[in-house]
């Protein structure tokens, strides 16, 4: 059996520490890629640290789902992808193709779904599959996403959940011109959401708490910025949004943002709270806004969404670590210290 | 200054009991009607008991909404209507017309819009608007409805509110043709959403806690009912709707009925709860699902929602009372005892 060199961590408590990890030969429909780089999602470090109930943790927990590399090797019947090319993985790794969603090209909805580390690995080569912070991967081609060449690709690996995650929501509500969006939250999710707002052509307001982001707000490409511990800027931004992309995922009075919302609008949620949200049900009804959800992107939308970025020339943007650097940058992430998301550059993983 | 009889109450534990009340006399756009029937809407309890904090209520207070009746004057400039037609007046009785909202065909939803009662009136004929449990009402040609001359008025009044509020969300929704619809909870707006649902041609689902109300709910064209305190049909019904209209304004877990939601499913508040509802963020990610809310209906749909019925021979269930027996409607209202509106006899007024 083929093996990884990886960094894992090997209980709830545990820091990632380097280790070696069985990876399957390639089948005919697989890619083999050697990582290059590969983003660090707060996802990654909920599962290692076992805080959904819901998908307990199997140890090792090798995570990460943000990945790009180079394709060093592929199975007999793979047609999309040859050696040397640069490609992507995201969250999604397997899905039945055969069921409604899959059928729509939703398979983050299909019931068989296998995500890119912690779920069961039909293959049997390991207990559960293992994530990106690895020195290589071997995905069905089916899952396996073409990387534009003129980006940068610490940049990229990003685009994979956080680029994805904010895309998918802002493209599905429809001719955007020109409308008044607002991008609820700056860090990972929330950068991509005012870079995607902007290239549609939205009027892109970022609503942070933090009157220190506005600059960079502005960087990004928000044509405004609402300070949201401010009530005279709230009032005067009342009824006024079409579309409002959340990326909190720490508590927060959701009443207070349906209310920025105009008749009919949208508030979707990407970042998820832990705790439920009380809704004022006379929020909704008076204005009939709605508040909604979305999930990653099909296989299909993500591919779309690389290639909008090699149009657009949008990357994230990141900070590059070394692999040693990931229990530091873990801590970092939970103090939102990162401007805006960590890149690990996986040829550091050959220095132990 | 003219006058009309009337059903008021004169504080927030007062019955109802007869008075006279001014009625301004028609200017030119009015309209001056002979009420024949009034429907009995949840509000105007909310109304008269001043449980409303956002909407504290004026006294005396004359409630009444869904109103029919018989055209007895018009104004000098009025064009749609004549002397002897017979016409509705619902829960909207003037607006701005300049507004985006009033542009839109929203009147409901204009911030200048007068309700039918507890509004001023901006006639200066009394301190506020009084509604339909009256002899009489003056009102704004724009805000009057043709009734199609093949149904029975009775169960016509309760069209103009609890029919275009269940009308309103189904239309809006798309082709609901073929797509399973569930409606919750079975009172005066439930059974009319599932009269409406039927006659769209949805597969519609009547889910209510009561296993009684069964052979009721497919009377009324339920093609199947659903008992939501059953777990086993619950878990049946998992991920199986295009869209619930929740008529429910008791308290309840709304968390529970998203979870019956397929992707992309929508799930629409007409009936409020007092309380904010406790919504779980991961409900509406996983299937990126919508709650929405729903405002009766602007003018042009109220009337479009008239023909409809028209067509469809579609009136409210009512139980016909005289306004004498108002009071004792109003306990059996809070106990849910009526099957499925009551409707005033307005006739019965003239009995004292």
């Amino acid at each position: 059996m083929p093996t990884a060199k990886a960094y894992a961590a090997s209980s709830a408590t545990s820091p990632l520490a380097s280790t070696s990890i069985p990876r399957r030969a390639p089948t005919d429909r697989d890619v083999e890629l050697e990582i290059l780089y590969c983003g660090v999602c707060h996802s990654d470090l909920h599962q290692v640290r076992n805080e959904w109930k819901a998908l307990p943790t199997v140890y090792p927990c090798v995570p990460g789902h943000e990945i790009v590399g180079r394709v060093t090797q592929v199975g007999s019947a793979v047609t999309k992808y040859q050696e040397g090319d640069i490609v992507g993985v995201g969250c999604l790794v397997d899905s039945d193709h055969t069921c409604p969603s899959c059928e729509a090209d939703l398979e983050q909805f299909c019931p068989r779904a296998a995500f890119t580390y912690n779920s069961r690995d039909k293959h049997g080569t390991a207990p559960v599959t293992y994530g990106g912070y690895s020195s290589s991967i071997v995905v069905d081609e089916r899952f396996v996403l073409k990387v534009p060449t003129n980006l940068e690709l610490a940049g990229v690996a990003p685009l994979l959940c956080a680029g994805i995650t904010s895309y998918s929501p802002i493209r599905r509500w429809g001719d955007i011109k020109g409308k008044k969006v607002g991008i609820l939250g700056l860090g990972g999710l929330g950068h991509m959401g005012v870079k995607f707002a902007h290239a549609f052509g939205a009027h892109t307001v970022v609503l942070t708490s933090s009157a220190n982001k506005k600059e960079d707000a502005l960087r990004l490409g928000a044509d405004e910025v609402v300070v949201t511990r401010d009530p005279g800027e709230m009032r005067k931004h009342a009824s006024s949004f079409d579309f409002i992309l959340d990326t909190v995922s720490a508590d927060h009075d959701i009443n207070t943002y349906l209310n920025l919302l105009k008749i009919d609008g949208t508030l979707t949620l990407v970042g998820a709270p832990d705790k439920p949200m009380p809704v004022a049900a006379f929020g909704l009804i008076f204005g009939r806004k709605r508040l909604a959800g979305s999930l990653i992107g099909g296989i299909a939308e993500t591919q779309e969404m690389l290639d909008f970025c090699g149009e657009h020339n949008i990357t994230s943007d990141v900070e590059v670590i070394a692999i040693q650097q990931i229990n530091e940058a873990y801590d970092r992430l939970v103090k939102s210290d990162v401007k805006y998301r960590f890149s690990i550059d996986m040829a550091s993983l050959k220095n132990g």
